[in-house]
């Protein structure tokens, strides 16, 4: 494999192909191939963003048979066909079946953009600068997504320019199981010398996957929600990574019962890992003024194409989500049993997640990065997260199938073994 | 037209579907189509998105073939045969020709990211948080980038969060041709309490797009060059929108012979308006760590892939460049008759622009309006720049034919005639 | 009185003036007259300022002295004999009894003047941003000093600037006693994404006064010293409330044994109520170049008299800190019967304090004014503090009688019962 | 001289005593004595902090009356008689005879929180968070302040935290005689993407102490109250250093005709070279709530009686007034010719000045300092200021006998000659 042009051109902020150093080149549902031939089950799926698999063979030919014909590719903000059938399937088979009413923004086509949007609605909506956000959280790199994200690897690569307008408070679970860390939160709000500027809006993940497959409870989900409602502060889920099915719901805060004031979606929303994101929100927060917020491909037709063409094919009922929740069941058990294997070699290893996102912590980067080696040698392309990639991860598609499934299982199984005999 | 959902759904903050309220179906090079079968001429182009034009069936066929088999879409920052190839065909065909040497750096698909990727290259690099910036200057919205970014539309809609980092200096011509405005940001940087924190780099568009269509002059270009190399300042010129071969030539700094340490691009860079940026910096700024800046879609490979064919398509040789400035020609000659027809009318009226990146200053947004509202009517897309949306811009399809070109300087004339009587 | 003209031309700003609305003329140690001759006990003491008393004859009569003769009394930073004589006897009687070296630096003559100097200090000797200050902290309100102070009522008049640099942690006791709440600041520490800037020092006092008498434990204190050694930060004590023996030693972080890094002393320095604080840092944190921190009354030659004198006269010996801890005592044990009583009525209160920094939390601010407005009536000047006003705090002169004392205290155990009733 | 110990203990941050590194111990008027028994003349004057001189006799007896009895020294903010006395003086001797109307904040003792208040008031007041201030101005080191002062050398030294909410336009003369430099502002205020937030105030000097005696001319500040006015923009004077007299009025702007909306003084207000300032601001700002902004300071008695009769001495008419722009004359025209006789030597030198605040500019720190150092060594005291150092500044006190300024106009004019010879 010819890699040298990559590593002389490529900046060096490049990662995951320093952990998997090959080229690719084809791809199909949950299986990657490498430039030498060479298959791996794909238990990353581009972090999240390929929830219906590679090439998804349903939602690729809706992009083909847009692209048959001369339709609109690039639309900046216009009114055209793709985004009008966007619309019209979203609300159809998401919003009213959902009982949700929300008005939706194309902010630019990655997450960060979303969040930036996101945060600056809420703050214009509330006229307050603050934004709550939690520990270990992840909501994107761009200067005004960053105040929200707790990782020092980008914090500390501003060039010194500090972030300004985010807090973080202690994500459920952080302070143990004992304490149920709202409680600082609702102390810091009702204290008027505590330090806590009153925020316009919280922001959160329900279950944190840049931050190590952390899982919110539904009791603290549902709880955080009253303390918005009672403190007329915005609730904000980013659904960035959780949502499009990958905790088995559309969106990840079904399951708590809580109905966000915006939300943020982008990554699988495309279904084929095109750039794509909207942001959501309840409709009288949509004070927008025409043009306040803009980006050049906010109107990326292919995109609204095949997202639509995603809700139509695996959102017409409740048969995928069961699917899903039935994948992770699967998932949990076996990684049940390899933490329990792990802990019995004397490495305290757990498994967490909710749907088919979860993963294994096993208390450092270094084992976890031992076991991903393994697994890569062993055709397995699957990665960690958390502070210190404590947490082997899977985020393997929705889509994958059972044979499939069950081999990357193995094959995890097995590295497990390897790595720490 | 269904427009209804469209109406109810989209957020307010839609603006382009005000001025053109009506469905876009399809598009081929330099026209648009609604869904009631009108055509149009398109002199704006997806705001130079679209210098190939819509669906230009050379690069559309390097996606279609792509397409055709299950290679790999959506590669997060994985080594791909798709970035590898585009990183071949940039150095072969764009930067060896050119003389120059950079890395490469894929930020994320947007502009915005791109710059806010610069900027802060700029501040690690020379361990300073400022960056100037100039007077009407377009840099993106997400927080880093709009701290230069000189749009009050924007920077008023921040929810009471100010920006950080930036110093605003005025551009070319802004003073007056009397004054080069060179002359302040040197006296203020030799002044120890000017007020200035010297900068770490200065970004600046050589013309400015959203701004005006305002020319920087090519010596106050290589005069800013001179000023950043003297005082240890990084050149970062931001080419989203003027480069690729926007202004007759691949990077629009070549006109100046000016080498930038920083490069920004995206807009027409993946050539069929896919999302899409990169950029590029001198081997040695290349101090990155792994992982310090990333973004879901930095590795969407059916961008690199049709980015690489324009690339082939039309920079194997001058004559793409040649034809955009005999084109440019033909647009500067008939819009300096229509500026001359309008200031006999009593308005004072100008030309402006370099290649095919060119303007009319009608003096008042007002004007402007009534003619851009008018050659709607008539069959032409045509928009507006400038602070109060006083220029009538021409952004055209690089790629456009003679026949098109010049009947939608036809539409144009008569459009303004009919605005003004 | 004449208050007509108070009235109409001084800010609405006031605040003191409302809760005492008097015109005082004459003061004398721990009494207060106004100007129809009525006297009042004072237990506000200039929040502080005046550990010494009113008109302290010793410390007057060194400024009589002084003033007797033309002695500089202005002397920007120029070295003066009063300067020299302040630094030696700081040095003998202060400095190296404890065994502390220290420099020192005249930042300007107020709190907040210090704070703003100190965390600045940190901040340039550590190459970081970030200070971590606590709950309720008070450390001034100028926009450096604001960032670490917690009170809402100043956070929220910044005009809509929102302070940068600070973070904030929960103070000793902030979650209930069974929670250590350093635990949380040493987690984040070590947590590479839980979105603490690693600080460059922290800063504390190590009883609140503002924030509501909060007395900081002695282990906790001790803990955050080693805390912040082993991570490399700054242990800054503000103790411009705390100093000066408020506490029954000299400075307030003697009774943990702790060793801070950097030390600002003001309010009762002077010894007079003359503006004056200082800064005390470790001399190889001394990096400031000449002038970095500037100020036009840093050398106030009047207060370097003053305060030379009251070191002279009060601390050659432990008899003062021993006489303040006794009564100390005598405050605590009628507090404590005080806060009794009114919880017999069936409103929780109880006592807290260190020395003669003690108070009283009565749950809330409302009654905390009904007793204050009661007190004032028959004769006791005293305040609240906490974020609600909830704590009748007593900051009586140090060097207040036996009888005052007793007098006082009787006063407010009687306003107490009146306003209860 | 017994110099170890200060130069042991002091912070290296001191700067004055670097220059003259004696010990100072008496003073009187315009002369200093040091502990040897040599004498200097003062054109220092406390950096314009002793306009009144050194140990006014008629100040300093106000001063021992009001200390002979026991009258309140410090009184937070409460009614005082001291205060009261201080008003009533203020509004009839300064605000009345000047057809003046404003409220007062004592926001404590020093300038920078002055200025920390007025701008904050102005924000609050316009809902908006940007100040404009000008090149070379000095307005204070805290982070506020800082905001809107120039110098590197402070700006630099915030330990890596930008400064917020202040923007730089440039003074008058900064661009040359020939450019209005209100028609960059003025165009920027109109300009809706120039990058000019619209600030909520302006701040600015009249004459540039520390910027370097650079003078703004009536016209200018006319023009700039006006456009102010157009704009809804406040206008806040800082008068720290040129007023109380120094400019040859009490105000420096009334030489203009201007009535700001706020006013900063500090420096010689207290007549006496106490720590004290106040902002002035017209009624209708005065939206403090109650205890929005404090310090410790603020209700400085002594200052309150020494400012009163500072007022009573010396501004019941207008001969004060007349003496001083008496005496400015002496020094300009004096000035003109050294400076004349500096440029004869081939380094152009050139005087400039309002009233008493006057000086040569020589064009180089290293000159600059060598005069000034000649001229310690012959008796005077004599700083530079500008951004450079490069101007020689006379700021002696305005009741300097006349004896005295000739005497060291002498010196200066000898210590020139010597220094370039």
């Amino acid at each position: 494999m010819q890699t040298q042009i990559l590593e002389r051109m490529e900046s060096e902020v490049r990662t995951y192909s320093r952990s998997f150093p090959v080229v690719f080149t084809q791809a199909r549902n949950a299986r990657l191939t490498d430039e030498d031939g060479r298959e791996y089950i794909d238990f990353l799926a581009g972090a999240g963003t390929l929830n219906y698999g590679h090439n998804n063979p349903k939602i690729k030919q809706a992009l083909l048979d847009y692209l048959a014909e001369d339709n609109i590719i690039h639309g900046l903000d216009f009114w055209t066909a793709a985004k009008r059938d966007y619309l019209e399937t979203l609300e159809e088979l998401i919003l009213k079946p959902r009982g949700l009413d929300y008005k939706v923004q194309f902010p630019g086509p990655t997450g960060t953009n979303a969040v930036e949007a996101a945060i600056r609605l809420a703050r214009n909506a509330k006229g307050r600068h603050n934004i709550v956000t939690f520990t270990n959280g992840f909501h994107g790199v761009t200067m005004g997504a960053l105040a929200t994200t707790g990782n020092r690897k980008f914090r500390e690569a501003t060039g010194g320019v500090p972030t300004v307008g985010g807090t973080f408070m202690p994500y459920d679970g952080y302070l143990g199981n004992a304490t149920d860390t709202l409680d600082y939160f609702e102390k810091l709000l009702g204290d008027k010398s505590g330090g806590l500027d009153v925020p316009a809006g919280v922001i959160v993940e329900t279950v944190q996957g840049e931050g190590g497959i952390n899982v919110a409870g539904l009791e603290w989900l549902k709880r955080l929600e009253g303390i918005c409602r009672e403190h007329d502060i915005l609730l904000i889920i980013d659904d960035i990574q959780a949502g499009c099915g990958r905790t088995g719901k559309f969106f990840s805060f079904e399951h708590a019962g809580v109905v966000p004031d915006i939300v943020t979606n982008s990554k699988s929303l495309s279904g084929l890992g095109l750039p794509f994101s909207h942001v959501l929100m309840r409709p009288e927060l949509d004070q927008w003024k025409p043009g306040q917020y803009n980006g050049t491909f906010r109107g990326f037709a292919l995109a609204f194409t095949t997202a639509a063409a995603a809700l139509k094919h695996y959102w017409r009922d409740d048969s995928f989500e069961r699917d899903v929740q039935r994948k992770g069941r699967v998932v949990a058990e076996r990684f049940q049993q390899i933490a329990a294997w792990i802990s019995e070699q004397g490495i305290e290893a757990s498994e967490r997640g909710r749907g088919l996102m979860r993963g294994i912590d096993v208390g450092s980067g270094e084992i976890a990065d031992k076991i991903t080696a393994r697994a890569f040698e062993n055709g397995l392309v699957i990665e960690t997260s958390g502070q210190d990639g404590e947490v082997v991860k899977c985020l393997c598609p929705l889509t994958i199938t059972d044979e499939d499934l069950l081999e990357g299982l193995d094959i995890l199984e097995t590295s497990v073994k390897q790595a720490l005999s």
